[in-house]
């Protein structure tokens, strides 16, 4: 899948993304605007689009403005350009990078899209400051809709972005506290992964609806859209982490369980409280153990619950696609990535 | 110096920030709340005022604010309450806070007002999301003066507040970068401390300008006067920090020299290329050598060299000051406020 107006826009997140992040790249701070274009895949060893990332929040953005806005100026709609919105799609784009720097000196994460992580290049100082620069430079990506947009859409922009940031570090701090702990319950599970992984997803369709002057009821499905994306794609990432194919993952089948991740089937275990239970509080996992382990979790109900709970989040997402109703051939390619996302096989 | 309209300034800021903090104060985040209390000043073992810090910056905005908007709607002016600043004071407050959890990171200091550094008691992975924390919050109270002030207003004050953090990580990304380097000249100092002291300090004035509706030429001298009052506090605190009475300043006299800090004396000193510069470069001054190196440093002239560049600075904060001629009890008291950071004898 993809289309000449899909790549049109990867093209201008991208420019979008160098000009903002080219605010450091004057004569005093050039290594430091280095580090940020190493983090961003642009430069350095093993840069390249694999070292970018998919980029796909932005994608949300532009495609959410486009596809809204589609109608003439006699429907009572405003038409705008995609264009306009750059800035706002560079923003979340610019949060996600932030929060991957600073996850990776949390988590003491050595690679990241298989190179080295900006703290293992410069130390974990160095990365802290890197961090905080692109998190700095999102919100000043937001402001920038002023060339564009009305004050009061701006402002409403830009506290959407403090709202979905504050809620990262909620789930943060929740899955880091969660690590060495038993007595978890799948309530801690949704919460985590609503602030880890859905805030940013539906920060995203919330932005693409409004600057795309979608009415309220539109902004408000588009914007729950993102959120049931964001779930289902999270257990699905769950599911694989466990029973994923390792050709189609591309990482180690069943790491998460040598991790000690936290995800839902685990949590779903834990609850039932048998066998897997018993052996998972007894400490870590071996490579040589997590076939056995992966079948009991499959015994016990874990897989097929996790499944039902992905398909559930999904059928929500998808329904309130449908109430959102995004138009033309934006809303096409939306309707076509959620798709892809939600049913993902790589 | 105290008066009522200051102690009611500092209680409305104390107010406010507890009340930004607080969007954390929930059941599944209550520990996480509590570690920004604890760095607030507000809980914990030591806490208390003399744990708060001056709140100096968040003083600077209402200061501001009240003392351009004193006149009466005949003069063409708005009169305005400057509670309706206070949460862009709090803002400023939770950007300087933010800042400094991070640096005790960096700096791998582990006290902080005599109290433990919050990565001492939770960690470091905690401890950078407690920062990230605070600034997401920053830009939250900024955001929160829409209740206030017009949407345009609004999207400046934060426009101001993201150059402001850009800067601050382009000032700690040079002081970082300074560490085991001897080639520092006096003009990398001056961009060193313009970002790590004075940015901060000259977006308090500039909002303070902004909120308080003064005029164009008034806010740029406002915003100037806190750029200089930043510069000559920075160069007062190198010259305390080598040759401060202990008693006054309360930490070790030339403990800078035993730290090897870049401070304007010694880098002056470098440049002069002598005696001074000739053992810095040798290797770090154990405590017993502290005052032979301080003699040194006099002896070549870095004390009056600084004495001078602080006093330039100092003239420039005040002429910057009666340009912008702040008015009413506020505007008396912000004289007598520069006056006294800029003679400061503790």
């Amino acid at each position: 899948m993809s289309t000449t107006l899909q790549q049109s826009m990867f093209a201008a997140i991208e420019e979008e993304l160098k000009r903002q992040v080219a605010r450091l790249d004057q004569p005093h701070t050039r290594p430091f605007h280095e580090m940020l274009t190493y983090h961003m895949g642009w430069t350095g060893e093993g840069s390249g689009p694999q070292a970018a990332g998919k980029r796909i929040r932005p994608l949300l953005v532009l495609l959410g403005s486009a596809s809204f806005s589609v109608g003439t100026k006699s429907d009572g709609r405003t038409v705008i350009n995609w264009l306009h919105a750059v800035s706002a799609a560079a923003s979340v784009e610019l949060v996600h990078n932030f929060s991957l720097v600073h996850d990776d000196i949390q988590d003491n994460s050595e690679l990241r899209r298989g190179r080295k992580t900006a703290w293992v290049k410069w130390g974990a100082p160095m990365a802290i400051n890197v961090g905080d620069a692109l998190f700095v430079m999102a919100n000043q990506s937001m402001v920038d809709l002023k060339a564009r947009y009305p004050a009061e859409i701006v402002v409403k922009a830009v506290e959407i972005l403090g709202n979905c940031c504050l809620d990262l570090t909620r789930g943060q701090y929740l899955d880091m506290s969660f690590e060495e702990r038993f007595d978890l319950k799948m309530e801690d599970y949704w919460r985590m992964i609503a602030g880890k992984t859905s805030a940013l997803l539906s920060a995203c369709t919330h932005l693409g609806a409004i600057l795309g002057y979608a009415k309220d009821s539109e902004q408000e499905a588009f914007r729950l859209f993102g959120h049931h994306l964001g779930q289902a794609f999270q257990v699905q990432d769950d599911i694989l982490g466990i029973w994923g194919d390792e050709a189609l993952t591309g990482k180690s089948a069943a790491s998460d369980l040598v991790e000690g991740k936290n995800s839902l089937p685990v949590l779903y275990a834990l609850e039932q409280n048998g066998k897997f239970a018993a052996r998972w509080k007894q400490g870590p996992i071996p490579v040589q153990e997590v076939g056995g382990m992966a079948s009991l979790l499959e015994t016990e109900g874990a897989r097929s619950f996790a499944e039902q709970a992905a398909e559930t989040e999904t059928k929500k997402a998808l329904a309130y696609l449908e109430e959102a109703n995004p138009q033309g051939e934006a809303g096409a390619i939306i309707r076509e990535l959620a798709n892809k996302l939600l049913k993902r096989r790589q």
